[in-house]
């Protein structure tokens, strides 16, 4: 929950000018995405979010990152739609921070997962990788593999604080993660970040994904691991086979994976859990005094680890 | 800015069936309001606010909170309305908190105070005055002037550390005040809090008066005192006589002052600033490391202070 950035009344109205979109109405700041400040803004015309890229977004990632939700909604991905100003533009500058608006979607994120939740799921995410497929740019992803060692090596001295013996287990699983981490997998537009909090439902029908901001080119099925993860594990961290083979079985009704991709999952499971434990440890180990957001505990991503590790084959996860 | 209370879907869901609302379209915790959690619910009906209380507020205030503002909103005062489930109740529970709805008031509060903004305020406190006449129910005010004695002391060891002199400056202060404070002025229901964050414009509009949880049964010139202070300083801590006169002078349009009135105005100034002074400089040095919340400069209401010490006559904020 941020705001890090207060839009005033005057900056504010003259910033809508640019765009057709009617009388401001109101405008709250509010409390979700912890990475920019994002207002809630109506107008004569409707709703839309206004969100000011805060520090950690790279401001030239953002044309890759507006262009792709746009090309996504094009495709009929139930995504933000960026909107143009007159000018043609749909990024922009806002109190000294690029800034742009997109549409407002409706829903709310499901706090209790079940499984009907991970169905729709599973046939969004294939439908995004797919529409993603004819979007031109492409971004590597900067939290891959490669960029695990060095988030490892700041936080290694400390990290045994947070649980007797972790630097030694993450030293081991990242020499394992670097010999065998694939190389050729079917890969395309990934959201990287495909949490239940960016995933929008009414009722049991997604309504929408949100947060584009992590969005890169990388395997398909190392999106799909990111989703067994942050979707398929129980509060107690009991992994929930029944969700998985949902989610899976209804994502390959829409884009069918290959063998090498199947083979693939138990490791990229891994990877994913030690993607998201280091960047909780680093957060964790890191955070200033006083930050506006409380940082995520690293463990459940440990416990998420310690399964994969026993997962002999794809079978685990309730593929045929 | 905060959100201390987070409401997962399925518990607001169930709220929400307490109304007779439709059904949640979107629901988002906004970053506004120190005190208390506030959600922006959109159902198929319609937009409001829900507000969880949090610890600040006394739960024993909340049935005269909500009462109030049904009475000034029945009287014309635009003010949220407070919204009754099929029970009847206004006021029920949300995640172990006290909760209650109201509705949404369009409009945004103003960042750079224009004199049409004061004069639109002194009808509207005018206004409120006048409505509030008629509700039966009273608050003692809580922050008045025995109460500050008892929050200097919490800071008087430590005052001259944000500013050198302030702990004799409050204790000479305060002595006056309490000798002289008035005991007989036209009293009733005050905001005693309308600072501009807390009144929205549409254009030049006043559009609407929110946040009602320091309302209390005061003198109504030191609620226009208040006012005095929030709204008639510029940003350099200069006041502004202009805005002064214009607010004064449309407010007793409404409501004529007692020559009682204008004669206490220039000390009831002094302790507004003194009120919001103490209560700045407490939570500047009381706030727990890490708080959501960033505390308010305390010293903002010290300059306030020093100009009205200077003030000989009423004449000074523009009263003829």
């Amino acid at each position: 929950m941020a705001v890090y950035t207060e839009v005033g009344d005057e900056d504010l109205i003259a910033f809508i000018a640019e765009y057709d979109l009617g009388e401001v109405i109101s405008c709250k700041g509010i409390a979700e995405g912890v990475e920019n400040t994002n207002y809630l803004l109506q107008t004569t015309m409707g709703r839309y979010i206004l969100t000011l890229y805060e520090k950690r977004v790279k401001e030239s990632d953002l044309p890759y990152f507006l262009g792709l939700i746009e090309h996504l909604a094009s495709a009929g991905v139930t995504c933000p739609v960026p909107l143009h100003g007159r000018d043609g533009n749909a990024l922009r500058r806002l109190c000294g921070r690029p800034a742009a608006m997109v549409s407002f979607l409706d829903g709310m994120w499901p706090r209790r997962i079940k499984p009907d939740h991970c169905s729709a799921l599973g046939e969004a995410l294939a439908q995004l990788h797919v529409a993603g497929d004819t979007y031109a740019a492409t971004r590597p992803n900067a939290l891959s593999v490669h960029a695990w060692r060095p988030l490892f090596e700041a936080c290694a001295a400390r990290a045994d604080s947070v649980s007797p013996g972790l630097s030694d287990t993450l030293a081991r699983e990242l020499d394992h993660l670097e010999s065998n981490w694939p190389k050729d997998l079917p890969s395309g537009v990934c959201h990287a970040d495909l949490f239940p909090d960016n995933v929008f439902f009414i009722g049991d029908k997604l309504s929408g994904i949100i947060d584009f901001y992590f969005a890169c080119t990388d395997f398909f099925a190392y999106d799909l691991a990111i989703c067994l993860n942050a979707w398929c594990f129980e509060r107690d961290n009991s992994f929930n086979i029944t969700k998985a083979r949902i989610m899976l079985s209804r994502y390959r009704t829409v884009r069918p994976f290959s063998d090498a991709e199947v083979q693939a999952l138990p490791l990229l499971a891994r990877g994913s859990a030690v993607r998201f434990l280091l960047t909780r440890l680093y957060d964790w180990l890191h955070h200033p005094e006083g930050a506006l957001v409380k940082p995520k505990d690293p463990l459940d991503y440990l416990a998420k680890l310690n399964f994969h590790q026993t997962v002999k084959s794809p079978d685990a996860y309730g593929l045929e």
